[in-house]
């Protein structure tokens, strides 16, 4: 038993199939979003990041930045405790009163991540229930499946966003069983949304719950930040709704909503929530200021969304394949592996540009992509640098531009028109 | 189909069992470590932690502060992405290095949390191994239970500490089959010790893996702090050495450190590491900071080790039970949870003292406790505050002080005095 060569062994299946990840070694500059300096064999190189799902700047906002400041100077640099042991912060009290705000639930409560809240509450709420049949989109976030797979419970995966399959699922299952349905609102690799209301119209009609995740909407869409449960007013339809602290929000953690009862039962229950060191009063400190800051701020919504329609307007203009999608997320098809990889080693180092390929196992195998993430800071003048380096890179590889069968974006940006008021109102 | 009543009962359970948490809310106070205000109905009342697990106070230290302030106003409140797309923060490259460094391996790799860490670690390891099968202490910690369970492989659960057990299941097992051993250095609700050296012969011996949670020791003991692997040179017998950021080195975070191709497939693998936003770039630098100052100082670790002594000694001195530890974690036998709780609820209530009860699940039936953590900031004279305030406890709830047969803290002191080099190296 050579144990050394099984984890070789994986690697190399990593490598080849192409999918063996470098890290970029980046920091960040506050002020000067989205630049960043780029370190690489030695040398240090300003570039522009084009894929932070830092989504509008908050990371880098100074209140944000000043409140984060302020608890650490006065509180220390960690909470020191599990929640049950001395490490309850009262930032993070307040936190999670500031959030089942934002949702307008009766409860909320914190996690160290996205992640962890996903995979620890699934799984509880699931565990919780007799004999629950989990209803699961086929391209829910890994640390759904992670909760899901936790739960032991029965799962049935419904194709992405297809309310008919759904439909058929819950009727197999009947009224009586107990059933989860579970999915997100922006699916972020595509920037599509689902339907939420007829998710929630059949959750009534066939008494299932419902958990929604809302990590790449909160803070974005909403008059308050509430994501597109708050945009759609239909927040109150959904018993769990799910988000993160780490993307728009600009700094670290994760997080349900609900009625008490629930919260408090995952609260109680969830080894992830329970055996683990608190969030530091400093990131709770931040992100309560973060959040306050976008339920009163509708500036950053509508740059946003500026934004990245023009990133869209422009790049399909040239004839660049702009993939549809109904959110700030701006994904260009690529269509292979090797060349996503190429064009985004072109694009860091000729042209300082920083996107990172999303290749399979993220997306399907013939889908590789660019994932543009165009925040309130990519201004008119960065797009027309991004299109001008898209172009080069096209050429110089040999990566097709926009072909007849496709979804023009004129059409697509149609589409988006009618799902997204302008205004995020 | 009721939901709301399953969640509803799940919460009376806990209650009938006397086990429903409430969380004080705490404020800490940095430059008057371990003082806090805590908030109860309204009031504010400093009050003194007993409980803390930022055992050296390095959450309130001066450089480590800075550190985190510093970077956050260079490189704001988040990292703004995960590892792979944009989340890379240097400082974070820097830690993982550091920690490396600290172990005497080749990699670290560094999670939002130490629970993460174990579970996605142990999980990914034992998947990745053919036909693997676990050995696992009957006391690990639930984020390594997770982390078992997660991994799909068969398990055997060997009694606490027992090398002969541990051998017959290795025996058993045979050379050729893949076996991982995971245990704890330091268990933090007994504060005993692994026999680390035995456990490392037996993996030798029978080709087994090892894998050891250094969560309660990192920081604490050893001549640079690698924990106990470091103060008994052991490091280099043990594949794998998992530890947090968030206990004595006062921040947030864990990480695990081994040969690179290990490394190297946890990170390429794992969900829980790949699929979450990265640790922000300040709680990295503070991180880094804390880690290298506790290099280079013994000064904690000695401060540290004299007043937990001196806390075991104190409180013996007037009858109290303390119960045996060979560590810095004191231990104080109750035996019942109700009076458990109320001895706690008392502390705070009459004396300001913040130790928070610890029943089953946690530790086994009969064997409740409080559990008392001096850190160099708990000098003489509140260690006797301490000792009056559960003395006055004890009289007034008739809690048993200690009876003859057990260990007297003459005896266990002798025995630990045996174990532990008095200053650490
Ligand atoms: C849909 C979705 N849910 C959850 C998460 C996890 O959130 P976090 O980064 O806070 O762990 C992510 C990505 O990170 C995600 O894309
Ligand atoms: C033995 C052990 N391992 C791991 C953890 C988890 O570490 P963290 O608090 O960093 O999640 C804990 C407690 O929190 C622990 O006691």
């Amino acid at each position: 038993m050579n144990y050394q060569r099984f984890f070789e062994e994986a690697i190399d299946q990593i490598h080849a199939e192409r999918r063996y990840r470098v890290f970029a070694d980046l920091e960040r500059i506050v002020g000067s979003f989205p630049q960043a300096i780029w370190r690489n064999n030695g040398e240090k190189r300003e570039i522009t990041v084009w894929c932070s799902n830092d989504y509008l700047g908050m990371g880098q906002h100074e209140d944000v930045i000043r409140a984060f400041q302020e608890a650490a100077g006065k509180m220390g640099s960690g909470a020191g405790g599990t929640r049950n042991i001395s490490g309850n912060n009262h930032p993070l009290v307040e936190l999670e009163h500031e959030l089942a705000d934002l949702h307008g639930k009766e409860s909320g409560l914190v996690f160290t991540s996205g992640f962890i809240s996903n995979e620890a509450s699934i799984s509880t709420i699931a565990r919780l229930l007799p004999n629950c049949l989990i209803l699961s989109d086929e391209l829910n976030h890994a640390s759904m499946i992670e909760g899901v797979r936790r739960s032991g419970a029965e799962k049935k995966i419904f194709r992405h966003n297809d309310v008919a399959h759904l439909e058929s699922l819950l009727q197999a299952a009947g009224r009586e069983r107990a059933k989860l349905i579970v999915f997100e609102s922006v699916y972020s690799m595509d920037g599509d949304i689902a339907p939420i209301k007829e998710i929630a119209d059949l959750a009534e009609k066939y008494n299932a719950m419902t958990y929604i995740d809302e990590v790449h909407a909160v803070g974005m869409y909403g008059p308050r930040g509430g994501g597109i449960t708050d945009r759609e007013g239909l927040a109150h339809r959904i018993d769990i709704i799910e988000g993160t602290l780490a993307k728009a929000f600009g700094t670290l953690g994760g997080y349900i909503t609900g009625k008490t009862a629930i919260i408090d039962a995952v609260r109680s229950y969830a080894p992830g929530f329970i055996f683990t060191t608190a969030l530091p009063p400093a990131i709770a400190a931040a992100a309560t200021t973060s959040i306050r800051h976008l339920k009163n701020s509708q500036a950053e919504r509508d740059a946003q969304q500026r934004q990245a329609a023009r990133t869209k307007e422009v790049l399909a203009s040239v004839g660049l394949p702009v993939m549809p999608s109904a959110t700030h997320i701006v994904p260009i098809l690529v269509g292979d592996p090797e060349l996503c990889k190429m064009a985004t080693d072109r694009l860091l180092g000729v042209h300082g540009i920083y996107i990172q390929p999303i290749n399979y196992p993220t997306v399907p195998r013939g889908t590789e992509r660019l994932r543009i993430t165009p925040t309130p800071f990519h201004n008119d003048a960065l797009i027309d640098v991004l299109k001008d380096a898209l172009v080069e890179t096209w050429n110089a590889l040999g990566i097709p531009y926009r072909t007849e069968g496709q979804t023009s974006v004129a059409e697509s940006e149609r589409i988006v028109s009618l799902l997204v008021p302008k205004s995020g109102g």
